[in-house]
């Protein structure tokens, strides 16, 4: 893999705001050293003497950014999915979590997940792998050689889960602090983000340490939030201090008062929760998928859209069972029109374009300037060959986009681009 | 094609009843002359001498059954899903339908549709045509040669639709009755099916009319039932006498008095509704993903199957994106999930286990003795190779079937049995 400088010509589609696509058929996408130069109808003088790609008639979209994944439970996707969460995290979960005490096992399926990555159409990913650091290092190590870019999160949790898995609470901290020291600077494109699990795993003392950690390091964050109603209660007894789940999290500077934070869910935030993520400019990762398939509910992604909150998609495999993000796309304009329709018609469904934003510029602002074809932008792209979904008749590049996030699979994925670089 | 009789080997599985599977790893299915022998986890001695087709380590599940979809819609799935039915149908329907007075445009645009579905694990399917009896002879000639069994309906409207495919109502039963002369006992495994539209696209004159036609010829009827708010309040004003939408149909013998019936839909049913329709053994074709797309809401499967309703799955393409009856039953589960979770908890989810029974037997029963591994029964069958689902760990042939049912799709589709034939 090498960055270089070049021109990509084809159908290119992007995001000219939450609400609009900008599409420009027969286009030129400039890369530069690895950074987008412009997208443009006409190739400008400037670029005429770099390498032309011709991928003409192919769709061409910015890299897909998945905010929440879970790489241990791939293995068991699509499976035992009649539970609600803190049953299906007894049942399923942490059974499953526990194998990755073996860098075999964890080498052998953290290698399926990673190739399965890499031959979608997301091109970043935030990630928790589980409590054991030497796993989450070659789960890192995998990504690295993949030329996908990642946060990648060693879980911590000192309390309620099963003795194989339970960390005390000095040690998740040793083993966190060896982590940072080995894998802070050690990749490109691949970095440690701190794990708390969530509340429920977690004690004050491991919260606090971990807090400082964030203080001191900049290192970001990434948890779970208000996902489900018997979680939501549980927090509460949990911490009868806490104004709210939120606020369990930022009284220990996990909140983003230090660095980006992202948080999984937050399909029952409060307003008060959700006027801290503004101030805090936390992320919401909207995993629609998951929220279905283990009966969370359906989380106001309208509401977060119109309030302006920082918000992309999650898989969250394996409480989803698609890694693809243009599936996850589809889930949420899909639940928005459920919710819509069965519980607060104030809330208007998301549309296509909406969902195509969360999925390419939503998501990919947690990793900086990513997520659209835009001077100065990583160039993070995916180029499409939708040829599979032809039928009678022509659509308009808008359609072919619709019909794409609605039917294709990695099948349709040609090549891939993450900085500049082809990953296939 | 040629019927033959033969035995399968593999991973069979089949629904024991609604609620359990029956799995046997292993197993020997027997075919003769297009008749399911059984399946046995031992191959029986008075078989021994039938050729034996190998497919060890392929999960070997029945033909699944589409019980509604729209073949010309297909061109435009996954298009234009902001709407609601009624103004649905006039921005993308009807318009899309006009296009099939030629009999070019649906030769190819038919053909893109019956090969999609040949390639798909469906191998039955009751499928609404448009108004045009030329366009509708031409699939029924393109699904006789594709080997797959369907109920084809030439579509009738004579009110309440665009010029170009409003029928006046004597031709509409003039070609009706030619249409069926020309078709009835033409083909082996594709038959006629009358096709009223929706109550709202047709006159009393021609629902008597039609209904007479069920009478004399048992042929039997589809149609949409209770889809929409606003379509059950319209029919409402427009039946003032029907004591409920069904009976608008029933007055005029189409609901299940003079042969099988199959309604779309159902999600506004009222208990009197559901009574009249267990009473006349009519069929609910549950569409859950058009139910969604076109933000219709949640039908109370739960209920019907409680209740002992005939019931089987329909991707209602184009309301519908996808022609796969595999993700129509995870499509199932999800949508009783977020229906149990937002409107009424007295409705458990359906479990996978559930929705594959609606797949395979429930819908099956629309075409007699379909959808099971019984003696007696139609031999359909679907081989999948699962391999590309792959995971770090064994699965067992249940929960290969559950993330079959998420996961796979046509690729992993290796051979296809109706009636005992081949069809690739």
């Amino acid at each position: 893999m090498k960055t270089m400088s070049f021109v990509l010509h084809g159908d290119l589609c992007d995001s000219r705001d939450p609400q609009h696509l900008r599409t420009i058929r027969d286009g030129f996408l400039v890369c530069e050293e690895g950074v987008c130069a412009g997208a443009f109808p006409v190739l400008p003088e400037q670029y005429a003497h770099l390498p032309l790609l011709n991928c003409a008639g192919r769709l061409i979209i910015p890299g897909l950014t998945d905010l929440h994944v879970h790489a241990p439970q791939y293995t068991y996707r699509a499976l035992g999915m009649d539970l609600e969460l803190l049953e299906w995290l007894k049942v399923n979960t942490f059974p499953e979590e526990a194998r990755y005490a073996d860098p075999d096992y964890a080498r052998r399926a953290y290698g399926l997940f990673v190739e399965d990555l890499k031959r979608s159409a997301t091109t970043r990913a935030v990630i928790f792998a589980t409590v054991h650091r030497e796993s989450t290092e070659l789960l890192m190590d995998l990504l690295d050689r993949s030329g996908l870019a990642a946060f990648v999160g060693k879980v911590n949790m000192d309390r309620d889960c099963p003795d194989g898995l339970r960390e005390d609470t000095a040690s998740s901290i040793a083993e966190t602090k060896w982590w940072l020291a080995e894998t802070v600077g050690k990749y490109d494109r691949v970095f440690p983000i701190l794990t708390p699990r969530f509340i429920p795993t977690c004690t004050d003392g491991l919260l606090a340490a971990l807090g400082e950690l964030a203080a001191e390091t900049g290192v970001p964050v990434q948890s779970h939030l208000s996902e489900n109603q018997g979680e939501v209660e549980l927090v509460r007894s949990l911490c009868p201090d806490a104004a709210f789940y939120g606020d369990a999290y930022d009284r220990f500077g996990l909140f983003g008062s230090h660095g980006s934070c992202v948080m999984a869910h937050c399909v029952h935030s409060t307003q008060a929760e959700l006027e801290r993520m503004k101030e805090r400019g936390v992320f919401v990762a909207h995993c629609p998928q998951s929220n279905v398939n283990i009966a969370s509910g359906a989380a106001p992604a309208r509401r977060y859209l119109d309030e302006g909150l920082n918000m992309g998609l999650g898989t969250d495999v394996a409480g989803g069972f698609s890694l693809s993000i243009l599936r996850a796309m589809a889930d949420a304009v899909q639940c928005s029109k459920l919710r819509w329709r069965l519980q607060d018609q104030a809330l208007k469904p998301l549309t296509a374009a909406e969902a195509f934003w969360l999925g390419t510029a939503g998501g990919g602002a947690f990793f900086g300037k990513v997520g659209r074809f835009l001077p100065g932008y990583d160039f993070d792209a995916v180029v499409l060959d939708d040829r599979r979904l032809a039928a009678a008749r022509p659509f308009t590049l808008e359609e072919r986009l619709e019909r794409a996030i609605y039917l294709s699979d990695e099948r349709d994925i040609e090549k891939k681009f993450v900085m500049g670089t082809e990953l296939f």
